[in-house]
């Protein structure tokens, strides 16, 4: 499968770049073991030892220049047609090969904006310069951050099939979690328990053992990037869950929050339930606007400016990400105007591109209300892939 | 005993930094969990998302300045003493830290010749500079790679314990191996067994597990990058194996050969035994030769010039390199004078360093003869970790 996937995103790739108008693309590592670009993944999905180039062009043409002893699983997997081996210098057949090809522009996998389209090292960055210095053509490099962007984001109907799956296993785990939450039982109680299942189910973790799942319950919880304590559940609780796993090299991100019922309650106290609310209805106004066209500020703005006119303060990270491969994905993402955003807030919206939306507030003696869905852009709005929780998960105890 | 580690050798790239007069060094990074500079697990430890900067400065004073939902798993680690958390924006902190200091030099992570001294991508750079744009401190940057090259070369006492035990302990799974091997095995037998030994042992693998063991058997076998393969070892095969754990964070790296009797031998044949005794006695002379203050390609010399001057063609690869953390750790490397190695093979080698000797020849109508030890720089020469291999072994059948 995953073979099939990497070819179907090189061919994608190819489209891009005639949509982009670029004429080379070059993914220039080495080592990769060590210090891998994320790339690799997508349109390679091996490893390169010494300095290696794959090469997409826009008249169709893949090539990879690779050192000899890695030849032949390159030969094998037979993502690129073209196969060019070396032994002791890269730079030889790779400036022939640009020079044969003479391109007007060759994107180059560096961003200041998105991590996943800047995998080239900085020393590579000047090899690379060194090797086509006098050609000509080290005045025709541009960053490839639209293409990788454009490629991770853009998901074929095999890719969706599988992100949705994902994100159905995810939400069966959280069903069982429901059942399992009781007064007593301790943030790491329900994160072990859960890790327990995913592992039966043979699933990897979308992020780090650490903080997935993330488990917060009741009032003033440690941050949203720490990972579980031995904090009980109590009667009066808010409980909430942050959890994704790994899927067939694809990741699912979704939080949900439960109320721990007192003795004597049917349902939640006033306050916890307007929390509550105030979430659900953040992520439909915001799912009622997020299309192809629009930015992902204008989308955190929507959710933030609904949050905080109801009194409640905004939450301290943004509105939310793509998913795909990795758990923060592609270019665009739904976040503010702050600085370590980058342009990413300013992009367009794509088609097919698949955003978590997970605004969160505090609930003053009772916890944190949070939820995360995910949905993926249609050709005029967007269908969830998760099925949004529409009322706060009672537990009666 | 990992974040002891870390501490340890925070406080010695203190050391480096006076002795290099170098006043502060900048590990600056983001996302670490898609795009990791190598030297955080050396100096750091942990992930970072957000914009970081891990700063060690000549005067002795640590600090790293990262996102507040990150603060609490830096000040949990401790190895930084000045902790600077923000929300919005890195540039503030950061440029305000830096004025402070006023530092001549600044250190940061990119290097051409160094994988491991190159962990800053293009873009982290780009950012880097367009921050202190206008201090003049844009003017100061230097690269950390002869830093970072000493703190990864130069092992510490409790470093060399380790590395001691693994191959110590790899050299145990060879002995299985020896009694495992007899005709009719194929190599994916001997990789299969030699992994269930591995892992019932706890340990982890010092690379990847399609070529960690990679099993050679007989004439003419893959490539030296290559996975075993469904081959049958036979009477009359040259085998050998190249394997290598990772215990307690720390790589080994080693090889060793066998040769199984025909009927009727009690000694390998001329040719055999010829091919084993020249690895066997380059690697000896390399042993007596290397120390403090040579350089790599003098010692890949000695053993090439050896092996050719015998008949052999030259191995297609370096004679040696660096083993720690990483199995390719370091900066020299016993490397020849190819563009692709850099300046590795030309830097002067340091006391506590530990590289690999690792040459190789084809025995025509038998196999491969490669043998590979471990030794590390005293201040007058080396001593062997692993036990060197003296004998072609033998397997009676």
């Amino acid at each position: 499968m995953s073979l099939e996937i990497i070819k179907e995103k090189v061919a994608q790739s190819i489209d891009i770049l005639k949509e982009k108008n670029i004429d080379m693309w070059v993914t220039f590592v080495r080592e990769t073991k060590v210090t891998k670009d994320p790339i690799m993944d997508i349109t390679v999905g091996d490893h390169s030892t010494w300095q290696s180039a794959f090469i997409v062009n826009k008249d169709g043409e893949t090539t990879a220049i690779v050192g000899d002893m890695e030849l032949e699983n390159f030969v094998k997997s037979g993502v690129y047609k073209n196969l060019i081996g070396y032994t002791k210098s890269f730079k030889e057949p790779f400036v022939e090969y640009v020079k044969k090809k003479n391109p007007q522009t060759i994107a180059i996998n560096y961003s200041t904006n998105s991590v996943l389209a800047d995998g080239m090292t900085h020393g590579m960055y000047i090899l690379l310069m060194e090797y086509l210095k006098g050609t000509g053509y080290e005045n025709k490099i541009v960053s490839a951050e639209e293409i990788i962007s454009a490629l991770r984001g853009r998901k074929s109907d095999k890719e969706l099939t599988i992100m949705q799956e994902a994100v159905d296993e995810t939400l069966k785990i959280f069903d069982k979690v429901t059942e399992f939450i009781k007064p007593g039982v301790t943030e790491k109680n329900i994160a072990d328990y859960v890790l327990k299942i995913t592992r039966e189910k043979g699933f990897g973790l979308a992020w780090d053992e650490e903080t997935c799942p993330a488990v917060f319950t009741g009032p003033n919880p440690a941050g949203p990037h720490s990972g579980p304590t031995d904090r009980k559940v109590e009667k009066g609780h808010m409980i909430n869950m942050d959890f994704g796993i790994k899927y067939k090299d694809y990741c699912s991100d979704l939080q949900r929050t439960w109320y721990v019922l007192k003795d004597g309650e049917t349902k939640a106290p006033l306050a916890a339930q307007k929390g509550f609310n105030i979430i659900r209805d953040a992520i439909q106004k915001v799912a009622n606007a997020i299309k192809p066209g629009v930015t992902g500020v204008e989308m955190d703005d929507i959710a933030r400016n609904y949050i905080v006119e109801n009194g409640y303060p905004e939450y301290p990270h943004g509105l939310g990400h793509q998913v795909g491969k990795e758990v923060h994905d592609g270019g665009a993402g739904l976040f503010p105007r702050w600085e370590k955003y980058g342009n990413a807030p300013f992009l367009k919206l794509e088609e097919r591109q698949v955003f978590t939306i997970e605004p969160r507030l505090p609930v003053e003696g009772y916890g944190v209300s949070t939820l995360e869905e995910e949905v993926y852009l249609t050709k005029t709005g967007c269908k969830f892939i998760s099925k949004p929780q529409k009322e706060l998960i009672l537990i009666k105890s």
